[in-house]
């Protein structure tokens, strides 16, 4: 195999998902319609391709890309949000990647937002991916996509601003809990959200200087992803390579193995 | 000055709200009364006791006394909670006491749950705190207290167990929230929740399972805290100290100036 001349050196694969860290194998996934449970993802491609292969959550991946050369660079503390056909999420803390102790850290939009609102993919009632995902606005606003509900917005289509008001809303409320939770020094959204500019980011900044008391407005910083829509694949990349890129550190000894049949014991 | 004949070394006070970094001047307390905005604490006490003296917030105090000391001992990453007149939370990332870019990271107990829910003192409608705050709990059961609330739940008294199933509801969605978000070994409870002992805790823990789609619910660890009502004060005089305790770290390099006066531009 080889790129551009080049041999590949590592494969890096972005799951839209969770999996085992230990095994390579796919736990679920929210959005993505097959049987994937059990599925041995990495083995499969480390055997078909004949190299070292890594698996790393998509928008994990997409963080790790943006930290280390899109718009998250030189951040110690990173929060970065993608809205596509889920919301995924990663945080960079002290310039590393964090995965926490279930290795799912970051997962910023399967935060509950409502606690009896619309049944999540993940299973949860109310995360913020089934109040603020792309494909939700649209059936909301009547529209078959998100960018037609873009259309109708600039149009002035009130169905079309109705849901896309309420969409930031509840996103506004979700990144308002990052700050005042983890504190970033930036938060950078990726997706349709920021594909649409600053016709969505302007008063969805808005909304969290109103909402979040404890942080001086000035300080909070909302940006728009710079690296398009191969940052997830970027991430996967860098993640392979196990290396430090810039400031931030990608670490595999942070990775805990999935917890999901070890029995750790209550309480 | 000397406590059982030893010479004080340094002060350290455990401050129940916001405070500069830089100057030691309050910037605000959510449930204290009083003008205190301005008010030169650090130096008052520095000089008055001509020791170096330190502040820190109660509840990043308390999470610093656990995590070194307590329930939380040992443990990488660690979310704690303490119900009180507030509710102070603080987090251990990567077994540092984590600040953030404000320096009021760890704020648990101020993430919205509600966005058109009851104000919170910190000027915020529907955080955890105006939610779930003992005080409050008591208000709706009809109480002077959250003591003699706990004695009605006891007893069965309908008013009593409906306030506390509903804050623990809420509880709980905070608490799944910062796992979703963090992934913490363990999440340690302080205050007035935790003295009830498990018959508040196993249905909080039950609720929390329930919610957390993403984590195995046998992974999810939550426990009381260990070391009483003086956590506070301990945490204090740990972080005066400036030293390597256990596992816990607490780095004085860690923590930012605050940026209220900093005026970081938009965006």
């Amino acid at each position: 195999m080889a790129a551009a001349g080049h041999p590949i050196s590592s494969v890096g694969i972005g799951v839209p998902g969770l999996f085992d860290y230990a095994t390579g194998e796919i736990i679920f996934f929210t959005n993505l319609p097959g049987p994937w449970e059990g599925f041995p993802l990495r083995t499969r491609i480390a055997e078909s391709l004949g190299t070292s292969t890594t698996l790393i959550n998509d928008a994990r991946a997409f963080t790790l890309a943006e930290a280390t050369l899109g718009a998250g660079r030189g951040c110690r503390t990173l929060a970065c949000l993608t809205l596509g056909t889920g919301v995924g999420g990663g945080l960079i803390i002290d310039r590393k990647l964090h995965f926490g102790a279930y290795g799912v850290a970051g997962e910023i939009g399967h935060q509950t937002l409502d606690p009896e609102g619309p049944l999540c993919g993940c299973g949860n009632p109310g995360c913020m991916e089934a109040l603020t995902r792309p494909p939700v606005i649209a059936r909301q606003a009547g529209k078959e996509t998100f960018e037609e509900v873009l259309v109708g917005f600039d149009r002035g289509e009130p169905s079309c601003i109705d849901a896309l008001d309420n969409a930031m809303r509840h996103l506004a409320v979700g990144l308002a809990n990052i700050i005042t939770i983890i504190g970033p020094e930036r938060i950078v959204i990726g997706g349709g959200v920021a594909e649409a500019g600053e016709r969505l980011l302007q008063p969805l900044r808005a909304e969290v200087r109103r909402r979040v008391t404890l942080v001086p407005p000035e300080a909070i910083s909302i940006v728009a992803a710079e690296l398009g829509p191969y940052a997830g694949a970027v991430g996967a990349a860098l993640s392979s390579q196990g290396s430090v890129v810039g400031d931030a550190e990608f670490l595999h000894g942070e990775i805990p193995s999935a917890t999901r049949r070890r029995g750790v014991p209550a309480p």
